[in-house]
């Protein structure tokens, strides 16, 4: 392939997880940790769904509004309750699921997300869907790198050897 | 970053919606006006359910046979109808979800449409999901800027910095 | 846009097949083909649901452990048997979208796989969900070209010059 230039710059991941399941969410955190471990610039944007994974398990909710709170109300909190894209069962699927991973020692979301942040991904909470779910910074995590709109996206993006919309 | 001749064409995005859901259109809208309000040259590619944003609010179905009569019948017509991805509710979830983009002032869907068009968006309806549907290019809004097919959507992707399938 | 050397490597495509819809499948499917038919590199990376498409339809299930067992049993075996993401009304959208396919002369997933494979699409199954459903390879086709984990797909992925994750 031999691309002189192209080939020293370090290479470069970018996700956008829009969804909030469990089984995305291990598939986008697989890649993000299996690039970053492999020395690449790797960087998660969390959007609408995707943005129950960054919740703190026991923040209150401050969303103001009848429809916020609602939302708020029937959204997973954290990455301990996510549902299925499949076969989620009112929720028996996520446990079982979440059983044989342990079984098989394959690590879960909560797992993944302490795994991207030790090798070096950067999480970013998309900050036009946090204002209209009415989420607060203090609602999400520390692990936060940051919060930013579709401009910053773009920016990272469009450097990017893999973009990918999980 | 500096890549010289690189640098200097202007970034290209493409996106595939395949996704008829208020939420992912929305989440695809704000990527391609934010990139076309960034100089970048951005195409919309609408497969399959994402045909569903395009379809004229008033269009009279022209879809002919049981199962495409069927399918016209049941499937949203125009970008104010289109369900939710999560929290449906049997439509409950999208108005409530309209009320809160007014209240703060997000655009919807509609609106994202008609911003798109003017920071020069190009919007190519697959002509091979249309005819399997049967929709015809009257079923469709004047806003659209060709009819394509794969060749076509990889002729863009292949030359763009950003692909994404949403 | 003479861009020399860049424009005369053969483009190469890599898509993610994650989802094991009908309707995601022929989409993605579509693409693969459509690529590789224009003489670029095509692969196509099967994990979690998408592993679904390529299940062969008589093999019995060697799934171990109660979890497994109840998963395989649950999953639909083989490109014949897909459920639509949209419409699927407990499987007669699927036999409805089928029987609308055929009357069309629009291929199904069954043919497209075995036109993937006529036209040199590579086919990747992701070891891990394999190892986590308790899928052996030989419930998987023989066209199946290797196994590989995430390492193997970003090393194609950072090449590419479209990424999708269906």
């Amino acid at each position: 392939m031999g691309e002189s230039n192209e080939e020293r710059k370090p290479k470069k991941v970018t996700l956008i997880v829009f969804s909030g399941e469990m089984d995305r969410a291990i598939a986008a955190f697989n890649i993000a940790v299996g690039a970053a471990s492999m020395g690449m610039e790797t960087t998660m944007f969390f959007t609408f769904w995707g943005l129950n994974i960054l919740k703190r398990p026991n923040a209150r909710s401050k969303a103001s509004g009848f429809i916020r709170k609602m939302l708020s109300a029937m959204s997973p909190r954290g990455p301990h309750r996510l549902p299925l894209s499949k076969l989620n069962m009112l929720g028996i699927g996520p446990v079982m699921m979440k059983k044989l991973m342990k079984k098989h020692s394959v690590p879960g979301v909560v797992e993944m997300l302490s795994l991207a942040r030790q090798s070096g991904v950067r999480l970013i909470a998309c900050t036009v869907t946090m204002e209209l779910m009415g989420i607060s910074k203090e609602a999400l995590i520390d692990e936060v790198d940051s919060y930013a709109g579709v401009a910053a996206y773009l920016g990272e993006a469009t450097h990017s050897n893999v973009n990918l919309f999980v």
